[in-house]
């Protein structure tokens, strides 16, 4: 990682920024926090949220959100068993990082 | 969920919104945009500020980033030629946003 030269050089990018923008912009990871913003929501839901992406890939952001610490996976049990996906409280507080982006998208590239 | 039937993805995430957070959160993309919102920079101190990214990976995100309407490049002539690169009113726009998340970094990764 670039935490030793980043300290080194005053003048250099913050290393967690530069991490956390790589990962939330990851192909299809912004949607689906975008999506999770909403409210906890079951894969399908999700799923029908993002169009255009497949369920394995979804199931795999979804494994990499958790494993970050942003999303966490709900399980109740019942036939069949239903599992819902919620952001955690570091996921949530993304929320108004997420919104700034979402108004810039909306004046400069919704025309 | 109420479903518009006019709209194509009534629940989906916004199209615009999906666009701008995989532009900014391409390798790289994010700490350029960090580095130029501090002030207009050039080409070599733009590859100090972001130490680990190759010259030639520089040259194309900054191409990238021009043809996107964030960045422009400003030459002055001399010998040898000064090219400065800086943020256009659309680039220095995602200021907000940059700024949330850099936050968001120091509270939840910086420990």
């Amino acid at each position: 990682m670039e935490v030793d030269s980043a300290q080194e050089q005053p003048t250099g990018v913050c290393p967690h920024f530069h991490a956390a923008i790589e990962l939330i912009g990851k192909r299809w990871t912004g949607a689906i926090l975008s999506a999770l913003i909403e409210g906890p929501q079951r894969f399908g839901e999700l799923a029908g949220a993002v169009p255009g992406m497949s369920d394995r890939l979804l199931s795999r952001r979804l494994r990499e959100l958790e494993s970050e610490g942003l999303v966490g996976r709900q399980v109740e049990a019942g036939s069949p068993v239903r599992v819902t996906y919620s952001l955690t409280e570091a996921g949530a507080e993304l929320g108004p990082a997420i919104s700034e982006l979402k108004s810039w998208a909306k004046r400069w590239r919704a025309e």
